[in-house]
């Protein structure tokens, strides 16, 4: 063995803390933050010794991950997908065992999609995604807006976060640019314009209006931001509402295309959850339609994800945005960044092309595959609705009834004497509140701070994902810790 | 229909070349470049009108893609990876006939991987990988080198590039900040640090001696960059070389870890292609093992994937990098850059494990596995001589022969009035070159100025994966376009 230059006790590192990028070390990320890891540590804990805490199980509300809390999966997805991995089972001599197993419709469809990569699932697709699964999300778009989409304007990514990362690296081109962004926000925006040390340019969405968009300010937040010599160059907007569940309506994404044409803003329109929608008086309406209709020449990126609405295929990782009124050349740049990566992963893109091009009447499986939407729809309505229900039964929390996403965001009044304690322990009053809870109940939530709020408010976010069978029970775990917890500092 | 601000004539884009971020604007990425855009326009053309080009198919070498090139799946990883898609087959009353269409261990395997996610694999998983899945990584390494490794070392990720690009991010935290990387390299080094705004610092390979490297030019690269100020952070190394097919003796590794250590400079070990060994003189031997036995306590990142060797799947994205001597809080900050993109593609992840846990005697599956392995390992060993061997006879070229990986990188010396031609034309000579090959072949390959060359010398690199029946037609489109090029300029 040779002897080494430095010997190891004097060896300090080259990458630390103090070395390392900023940028990196400044950005937070609080739905995979400190409440989630210990509920890591605690879900170890309960593996090793079940009867060692106050609780059986960890309930993880922290994260849109409706197939970790039993959500089945679309059952026409699945079997399309099995067969795009093993294609022997669409060959003689297993195609005829395939056939008891599978719905015609899965057979058919898995080997039209092998057509597209010349039956090479494993091999890179370009870097755009699958040229026919684009030209199927443009017809989704079209039926879905009544406008046209021109599948050149699509691209196929890794999920909706790689989307919306690369969109805004491109928009950065110095520190002094800026973003507008919801507050409270989903904190991808947050952290990713910390990592791109670009500018978070907060507005105020209005809880007190079902969180609709304030175009008053809007403008303020911009002339603010503007004035302190910040380049603003986009808004972000979240709909329906990441943590908040709210949907805007038509007028209100009528009046933030105006006046981001008018202001020159190009618009991220963050539309994952354009699905989960559970009121009448609030459907989804995409930006893409408003745009076309007002026949505005604003430039638009527009987001969409397989991990959420009904087919919630998380760990998948796909997703597509449309590009909308984008510079030819800048497209040509985002070609260039999507190839360093080479491209999606292949099973994504295969299942965005099932979820923009789901099985149609009269195909073998079209019964089954509306049913399970439906199911998965209904049953998150009716979650969405009776946990909104119960918060708003409790004393010092009121939450605005839900109307989209997977999310509700209650508004806590925490007591004077819980708030002092918190801050002499330096942590935020709602941090400290949800940390509590699930230490003492398993219940997993994402604190208010970590989304942004009114300052001296608090909230937190917390999903309906629990299935519903365990409804009660979680809404009582939440209620026995709230309310003894009020109790105990209201007294103090 | 509401009146816009401003008409479509009169709004200028917001977003333009001028206005973006000019560290993507001034990236480069020639593996996806021109030339593989042109190919596939002609790919495109072919389709549409068959007769219409001088050649019947476009081969695309230019870019390590062997499924692309009908290279078949391993048979047992697209069983298990079909039976965690469709988990009803693993179930009553789908199971029996499950049992006719695939061997037991894929169906224990598959139920054994379902159970480390709880069998939801359509969930986010932890952000740095399946628990389970990291160890067993751990493990296949432990096995490799004879030395321990630590699971909580072990990050999966999105495939090999996206773990490169994630480190480089962490290392870089100013414009001045400079890594060695050599030439000639695989760009996706010189595009992510011009993305991130970082000087890429040249070491030369040493062609003349089978691309080994030459601790003196380290030396000279790294006290040149240092003289200019430059804040030399770390050193990538890709072995076995991309695009060089040459493997790095122990005994140059050993100079290398020496050097890195004395130096400071953290370690990028580029992997990805350590099982395509081709010789017996220049074993695979990994930078993890040279650190331990050396028990240096140089800091190192060694990257691997599931795309290349003999697994070959390029388009599943998967991969894993092992972090070696990393300090303990910037583990917890990878930990939070892992997290804002969730996690990686579970499919990806299973596909990791099978790739480090194949198939062991005994096993059902093991006779098929270890052939198909080895039919595809002795395939791409036969094709890199022959190719070699074919360039080796053309006159004005010369071709190490391949040692490693799935690349030559043959040394063309072009006519003056070729060279004069294409920079009057303001092209690369070796661009040039590489375009009317694939204008008169449909053979699409690299050029060196892609990957960087001694300046004055002239390359292209070439896969050696068309299929074995169609190979002597591949290289002997080839030989009548040098030729024929050769002989036209050199009288002219």
């Amino acid at each position: 063995m040779q002897k080494n230059a430095v010997s190891s006790s004097e060896h300090s590192k080259v990458l630390t803390l103090d070395t390392m990028n900023p940028n990196i070390r400044t950005m937070e990320y609080a739905v995979r933050g400190a409440i989630p890891i210990r509920a890591e540590e605690l879900t170890a804990q309960l593996k090793a010794q079940p009867d060692s805490l106050l609780f059986k199980k960890v309930t993880p509300c922290n994260i849109g991950n409706p197939q970790q809390l039993q959500q089945k999966p679309l059952t026409f997805l699945r079997q399309v997908s099995a067969l795009i991995e093993y294609t022997d089972l669409l060959e003689p001599p297993l195609i005829e065992t395939t056939q008891k197993l599978f719905p015609e419709d899965a057979i058919a469809r898995a080997k039209r999609n092998l057509s597209f990569v010349n039956n090479a699932a494993g091999a890179y697709t370009q870097s755009l995604g699958i040229p026919e699964i684009r030209q199927n999300v443009a017809q989704f778009i079209e039926q879905r807006d009544g406008y046209p989409a021109d599948p050149n304007n699509i691209c196929l990514t890794t999920g909706a976060s790689g989307a919306v990362e690369r969109v805004l690296d491109m928009l950065i081109s110095s520190p002094n640019v800026g973003i507008m962004i919801p507050i409270p926000q989903y904190p991808l925006y947050t952290a990713t314009l910390a990592h791109l040390n670009a500018h978070a340019v907060p507005y105020y969405l209005q809880e007190e209006k079902d969180w609709q968009l304030s175009i008053p300010d809007l403008q303020r937040s911009l002339a603010e931001a503007r004035a302190r010599g910040i380049d603003v160059r986009a808004m972000a907007v979240i709909n329906p509402g990441n943590p908040t569940g709210g949907c805007l309506l038509e007028s209100n994404i009528v009046d933030i295309v105006q006046f981001c044409e008018q202001e020159r803003l190009v618009i991220l329109a963050d539309e994952v959850y354009q699905t989960n929608i559970y009121t009448e008086t609030n459907p989804f309406v995409s930006f893409k339609k408003v745009v076309s209709k007002l026949g505005s020449q604003v430039e638009l990126f527009s987001f969409h994800s397989i991990s959420k609405g009904m087919v919630g295929e998380c760990g998948r990782r796909g997703g597509y945005y449309e590009a909308v009124n984008i510079d030819e050349q800048i497209m040509g740049q985002l070609l260039k960044l999507a190839s360093v990566g080479l491209c999606p992963n292949v099973q994504g893109q295969m299942a965005v092309d099932i979820m923009v091009n789901p099985p149609q009447p009269g195909d073998a499986s079209y019964e089954l595959y509306r049913r399970e939407m439906d199911d998965i729809h209904q049953s998150m309505k009716r979650r969405a609705k009776k946990l909104a229900a119960a918060f708003n039964l409790l004393p010092n929390m009121s939450c605005n009834d839900t109307q989209g996403a997977m999310y509700l965001f209650p508004r806590v009044v925490l007591p004077q004497a819980f708030v002092d304690e918190a801050k002499a322990l330096g942590q935020e009053p709602d941090a400290l509140y949800c940390m509590q809870m699930l230490e003492s109940t398993g219940i997993s939530v994402v604190p208010g701070s970590g989304f942004g709020q009114v300052p001296g408010t608090f909230h937190f976010r917390s999903t309906f994902l629990p299935p519903e069978e365990l409804f009660d029970e979680f809404i009582a775990g939440f209620k026995s810790f709230h309310i003894a917890l009020i109790d105990r500092y209201s007294k103090a």
